[in-house]
């Protein structure tokens, strides 16, 4: 039963005080969302969850995310009442410079963030990879022990807006929860009926509780309005609501949540004004009255309220505690792999995990990047247990299928194709969503103890680009398998052959694009992505075979720099005349446009530049010595748009590019159509050479 | 009643026939669907549809999406039976280089294609669109017949796939049909429980009815797999569901079409495999047998078969004659504006509709560029009622709403803030689904007849860019305005911040991405956008106030060339020692930096680039008018990343970029702490003249 003082009471209402407050002082922010969500925070930071204030990183804490962004009021105060390490002040910086209290909570940046949000729709889609690596990570650890008696267990709860549910990507989200049937997972949907453009009733009419229902959901309301005959907040009906959720554990549970924004404020309540702006002097002081607040007081914090709030530090060190014991009992096992556990949180790979990465020998008919790629996942899955992933619907030709374990999945969910084990399972399935995808590897990976991969096709990187944006600013180590890469993907036409994606990739601050050469490169650039922990890549792979070079033979070099973003492939004697450097499946042309300048007593290098932002990070002397300063003469040569490589060629420099969508046809004709050739790599070749002598 | 002869049946079952041949002869390809679905899409072609082969750009058509696009055997194969232009040799070129049956129906690329899909989930974005301007339409013309009666009133349909409900852009569309009631729209949904990944028991596990049911749209079910007891293709069930369908028209339709993938092939059919593989030669000639045709003839055809289908052109030809006597009745009522409807239809201008365009006088403080845009399109709504949009729910922060005229929505979806009329609205209020506002204005405009625009921050652009590259693809003169473009939007944050996003929509190619560098600006790059009816645009606009420049004094120059994509804003006598170049809210700080040069005796020309797109169309001679080939002293200034730009400034040019993301503060700090300022624009400047000189 839950125990709900006065209080506790009155600590909530300093909660929409201090959200009042913050926000008229800084002139700008969200407000009404904090107030009315204040009870149902601080009942869960309070009452529901288990974490510890003290250890924010404590593995074994139940998770908190709050999708609604913009309400970043709601979890900064529950942090500064429950001891997280923001006080008063860092309320008071609220939107300044500097201060731990951004706009919207920011992962890495203020402790007890669980996920960076704002980005509508994305929390949920979080959340629900955070219960996915919850179940993952115990069942690797701990799979034998019932259903919330491992020390591993533990809860997610999320809480949501109308926004949230609006999003495309909560729905895709919401749906995979249903198939997955993730009984640790809670949302709390703040049904308050209000957005930026006022009353939802223009935007969103549907039964959003019959539609999560529909997904396989375990539904509940609970409406504070009772029905809009009159507003109480029944706390104890919603903290039922949250056990009854979490006996439920066959299922994720979505709690309708009725409330009024911004109550009690006496005339901005329900009103899209007091969603994102300060509600003005008067507005607060009627509504600290009505409080029973000073209204000529600011962030008024009564000592008897934070002492209360506070004691969340003290149950939270007893709660770790009661945990470690847990914990060692855990370890003691003969079944137990602490060793694991400990690589696994500090995400660090074992020793000798690179031992058996495959090596391809030379073949001019060669292998696709994407077949490359598939053998080395599969060639470091045996020693990497936390490595898992999957695709969106395209697991045969992402090649993302670790072969010989089970699906990640219900074991009701098991096809004729994939076999399902809840716990066991590490392939993943996550339908054609793959914007779900991008933020549930997010949350899989915010979570901690696992390494998650994912694939689509590359043009439909546009779908996740929104995750994948949040992926590198949260730093967060996941990666993209996107193949089919470039027009050589063939007949599937202009909507599926990316023309300005790897551009507008690299356009992403934070994310490293790697597009290797061939399927020795693609090994390489598959360890390299793995050595770092602290950023996503993609790698962006050719469907069609592309010749496996013979590394340390015929001038080849070896695939040892590949790290480095970009090396001498083939080299001339003495200072080369042309540089030629290109990626992925068009490095084989800058191969052959070498080999048709040598005849004419051109002599050009040709550099294999796999990733820009590696490239980027190396040492000036490093870059210098790959392509000299003083060789002007330079081509590029990507089947895709020419934007960013006048950098690398230069004003003397020859860009051999695709400006334009693709075509659908074999991939062959579509190659010497657009004039991305070796010929034409020569020619311009030739063609800054003269510009360099003119 | 449904007349369904033997002839029907032959003629279904060579669209199965063709397209397995088709397949087989590319060698690639998605079979299965375009044969489980040949029923439907001829009983729709052949049966339901009014249109007309001869004129298939005739606005009263029905439409028809196929948003499936893999399956697009399902539709070149019914515009070759009915008869729009496709014949038996355009089949068997099939995916092949130049042939106007490429892998995915491309929009303008073949009669009969009404959009491009491919891309999941978009078709029924575009679908919902079309049904919205079907209505808008029909609202502007001839609002006041009863439904079904007026000559504009006609049916959008679609059919879909597992796919396309999987996708959340999909879901977000469905949901804005429910609020919409869309009577005039009916998506049929094949549910055959196959994706690539084969069964879909891995990863769609809800009830989509129920889901559909929630949105508030009419459900039914037709199950041909009789709850896979035995399969029997009921068309005429399907053909009732379909008019059941068409009678409710408080509602969109959504018909549950349970289908077995590439029925009737005896082993591939039900399995993933037959969905995007040609299905070999034994299995070919086994199913040919099943359906009575040789199996040792390819793409058999008779003559009664297509001359029975080929009555299509007569019935089409019939339907727009009567078609026409009603719209002369409807042209003779002196309600009618038969001009409009001319000019909406050729997607021209009035007259004199640029004649009240605002002019903004000189303003050091100021005003923001969104607020001019506001403005602009409030001037321009008046004169051109085809013009409508609106906001993915940021309404007042877009300032995409034209005061005064009612809310595309039913009327009992009015609220305190918004009047909802569903003929004479014309604010369009998305919710927060950008991707689904993105395919939706797709549907509008491959639609006809009216002239749409949508807004959302700058940074969510990346939520609905797959719409925007459709639109780019099929050049649909749709307008985002995207506001707070900038790290200028202030103390939102880095979630909030755009700092890739100009450079990764300018790589999409078709798109013109414009940004304005003050109030004036803003007003002449809507009039060029509006000029031009053939290519999307996206405007984006600063949150923040910019100086209004004193156009005509003080040396600055008219706003005439922003057309022309740059322009010189500010120049010297004689040539200058160096060319400052910025776009949108950085030109000022260009500005500042010249004045603060020149006291050092520098002379500077500042250049205003607010389209790259543009600028790069124009002339040689005007492009060097603008930037001299001589000066090679040159900066960029642009609050985002550097990218795309050192092809402008060349090797000894400066750019003032940003290279990392955003901060929570105010924006002035933010710009000074991140180095965008006029005094760094002037030490690039010099040091860009230290460069020239060295």
């Amino acid at each position: 039963k839950l125990e709900w003082t006065e209080l506790d009471e009155r600590a909530v209402d300093t909660v929409r005080v201090l959200a009042m407050d913050a926000v008229q002082k800084v002139g700008n922010g969200h407000p009404g969302t904090a107030m009315s969500l204040a009870p149902a925070a601080y009942l869960l930071f309070q009452k529901v969850m288990r974490h510890n204030p003290a250890d924010p990183d404590w593995s074994g804490r139940d998770r908190f995310v709050l999708s609604c962004g913009h309400s970043s009021l709601t979890l900064y105060i529950q942090l500064y009442l429950g001891g997280w390490g923001l006080e008063l002040d860092d309320i008071k910086a609220l939107r300044t410079w500097g201060s731990k209290t951004p706009g919207h909570p920011e992962y890495g940046h203020t402790a007890g963030v669980e996920t960076t949000t704002g980005p509508l729709g994305q929390g949920i889609g979080n959340a629900v990879g955070m219960a996915m690596a919850a179940r993952r990570e115990r069942g690797m650890l701990d799979p034998n022990p019932v259903e919330g008696e491992s020390v591993f267990d533990h809860q997610i709860y999320a809480l949501c807006s109308d926004g949230d549910i609006e999003e495309g990507v909560s729905a895709e989200a919401s749906a995979i929860a249903g198939v997955q049937q993730l009984g640790n997972l809670t949302v709390i949907y703040d049904a308050n009926r209000i957005s930026i453009e006022d009353d939802t009733d223009i935007a969103l009419g549907e039964d959003v509780g019959a539609r999560y229902e529909a997904y396989g959901w375990h539904v509940q309301t609970v409406d504070w309005t009772r029905d809009e005959s009159g507003y109480v907040e029944d706390v104890p009906a919603l903290y039922e609501a949250i056990r009854k959720a979490h006996a439920v554990t066959d299922r994720p549970s979505f709690i309708v949540l009725r409330t009024i924004i911004a109550w009690p404020a006496p005339t901005l309540q329900n009103t899209g004004k007091s969603h994102g702006s300060a509600l003005g002097e008067e507005e607060v002081a009627a509504t600290k009255e009505i409080l029973g607040f000073d209204p000529t007081k600011t962030f008024e914090v009564s000592p008897e309220v934070i002492e209360h709030t506070r004691q969340a530090v003290v149950r939270g060190k007893a709660a770790q505690s009661a945990w470690d014991e847990q914990f060692t009992r855990w370890a003691a096992k003969p079944s137990a792999d602490p060793e694991l556990y400990t690589r696994m949180q500090t995400r660090s790979l074992p020793q000798g995990w690179d031992a058996d990465l495959p090596v391809f020998e030379a073949d001019e008919k060669g292998v696709a990047t994407r077949v490359a790629s598939g053998k080395t996942i599969n060639a470091v899955a045996p020693v990497m247990p936390e490595l898992w992933g999957g695709s969106a619907d395209l697991a045969g030709s992402n090649n993302t299928t670790i072969d010989g374990v089970p699906s990640f999945l219900p074991k009701d969910r098991s096809t004729k194709m994939f076999q399902g084990d809840p716990y066991a399972g590490r392939v993943l399935h996550f339908g054609i969503r793959e914007h779900a995808m991008g933020a549930i590897m997010n949350g899989i990976a915010s979570h901690g103890g696992t390494r998650v991969f994912g694939g689509t096709f590359l043009t439909f990187s546009d779908y996740m680009r929104p995750a994948v944006r949040l992926a590198a600013l949260m730093q967060l180590p996941v990666t993209y398998v996107w193949t089919h890469d470039s027009i050589g993907l063939g007949e599937d036409g202009p909507t599926h052959q990316p023309i300005e994606h790897l551009a507008a990739l690299r356009a992403i601050p934070g994310l490293d694009v790697v597009r290797p050469a061939d399927a020795n490169e693609t090994v390489a650039a598959w360890k390299a992505v793995l050595e770092r922990n602290d950023r996503p890549a993609g790698l962006c792979l050719s469907r069609q075979n592309v010749p496996t070079f013979p590394r340390g033979a015929d001038g080849y070099t070896d695939t040892s720099k590949v790290h480095r973003g970009a090396y001498v492939l083939l080299d001339t004697d003495g200072i080369p005349d042309v540089v030629l450097i290109g990626t992925g499946s068009e490095v084989q042309l800058a191969v052959r446009a070498r080999e048709l300048l040598a005849a004419e007593g051109i002599a050009a290098r040709v550099v294999s530049m796999p990733c820009r932002e590696w490239y980027d990070e190396q040492e000036t002397s490093y870059q210098e010595m790959v392509i000299p300063p003083t060789v002007k003469a330079r081509v590029s040569v990507e089947a895709g748009i020419a934007q960013g490589w006048r950098e690398v060629v230069g004003d003397h420099g020859r860009i051999v590019s695709i400006e334009h969508y693709g075509a659908s046809a074999d991939y062959q004709r579509i190659y010497s159509e657009f004039g991305v050739t070796a010929e034409a790599v020569a020619q311009a070749a030739r063609d800054s050479i003269a510009a360099t002598e003119a």
